[in-house]
């Protein structure tokens, strides 16, 4: 039955498992769209177009975002980032979800949009905050400094967690991975998500017809 | 981490396999409480209090309904049938859910009570109207006029389909009980429905300032 697709947001603060978690799902379902940022800072050696980011003008961006045509956008160090709203209404209207990425404020954003009802929002707690430190810590490549910024930028990241309609606290990637699963799978059998069940009930009225069975009241 | 117990509500026209799948789930998670209701009428051959359902005197019956103990009530040819609030509140603080097996009528007034926050509801579709009638008829104990009385009814409680969060196409029994489960692990996942988060973020919380992490902003 035809549905409409979700807009699945996961956030995290950086060290929780959030990218990890986006690679499974998108391994586990190879149909998910993974919502690609617009930028207007300047690539990166090794970045790709189109892939790592839309990399677009300071004008284009502007120009978009007056045209209401960013699901979400922010400022960052003086460069804009945000989401362009085209692909993912178009994935919508395909029956294909579309995952983001992206902190607290994107998230907020993207909830009060207008596309607010397909959103599907899910944070991903760490099972401790010893655990958080441990994790960017093994990726060495963070001075004392950046972690302790990383530190401070999750307690306010974690702040927002009750915003979220599902939260996982991701202690075993496994079990992490099995919920998110779970979670995806139920909200995409909601009734407010299904527009072909219209047409489905409209086809079993059709057969009450046909057979004169009409409604007590 | 401790969650409130959920009312899953199931409804779907008689035919349909609400009874199965009530079972299955029941099967499942031994730890489901089905609601018993309270009735007025007087108990057939083999039917045991408290268990097919809770026998009550008229009397009684009103006092419930006006001290609001009764969660929804209905009068079916002058009998009086409803479920009793305080069991289900009970299962609800434990962190157990409560099975119903109620029709669109008594869905929609516990989906207004004041337990509405917690409740899940479902409905179950048949796939044809002919496969309805077949499965009626299978039963093989009821004359023609009861099976027309059964599709007029069945017509009437379709139509409140859309009022209901899930809805289940039940073409295969197999694939209709996973697709239940999988509604039932994630709705019991939702935020909302964990109460223990907010003590768990505390701990983060706490953690954090332990470790003399404050918040950017």
């Amino acid at each position: 039955m035809q549905r409409r697709g979700l807009l699945i947001i996961l956030s995290s603060p950086s060290g929780a498992g959030k990218s990890t978690m986006a690679k499974r799902l998108m391994a586990w379902d190879p149909s998910l769209k993974f919502s690609v940022s617009a930028t207007t800072r300047a690539p990166r050696p090794g970045e790709i177009d189109g892939v790592d980011y839309q990399f677009t003008s300071k004008a284009e961006f502007e120009r978009m975002v007056e045209a209401e045509e960013m699901l979400e956008h922010a400022e960052v160090f003086g460069n804009f980032y945000g989401t362009p709203k085209g692909p993912v209404e178009a994935a919508m209207m395909e029956g294909r979800d579309t995952l983001f990425d992206i902190d607290w404020q994107g998230g907020q954003q993207v909830r009060r949009s207008t596309l607010a009802q397909n959103v599907l929002s899910i944070f991903i707690l760490p099972p401790s905050i010893e655990a958080l430190e441990s994790r960017l810590r093994a990726r060495g490549q963070d001075s004392d400094e950046v972690i302790a910024l990383r530190m401070s930028e999750a307690r306010d990241e974690i702040s927002h967690w009750a915003e979220y309609d599902y939260v996982i606290v991701n202690d075993d990637p496994d079990q992490a991975e099995e919920e998110l699963k779970t979670i995806v799978k139920a909200e995409r059998a909601r009734a407010d998500r299904m527009p072909g069940l219209n047409d489905f009930v409209r086809g079993l009225n059709k057969e009450f017809e046909a057979r004169q069975i009409g409604a007590r009241s």
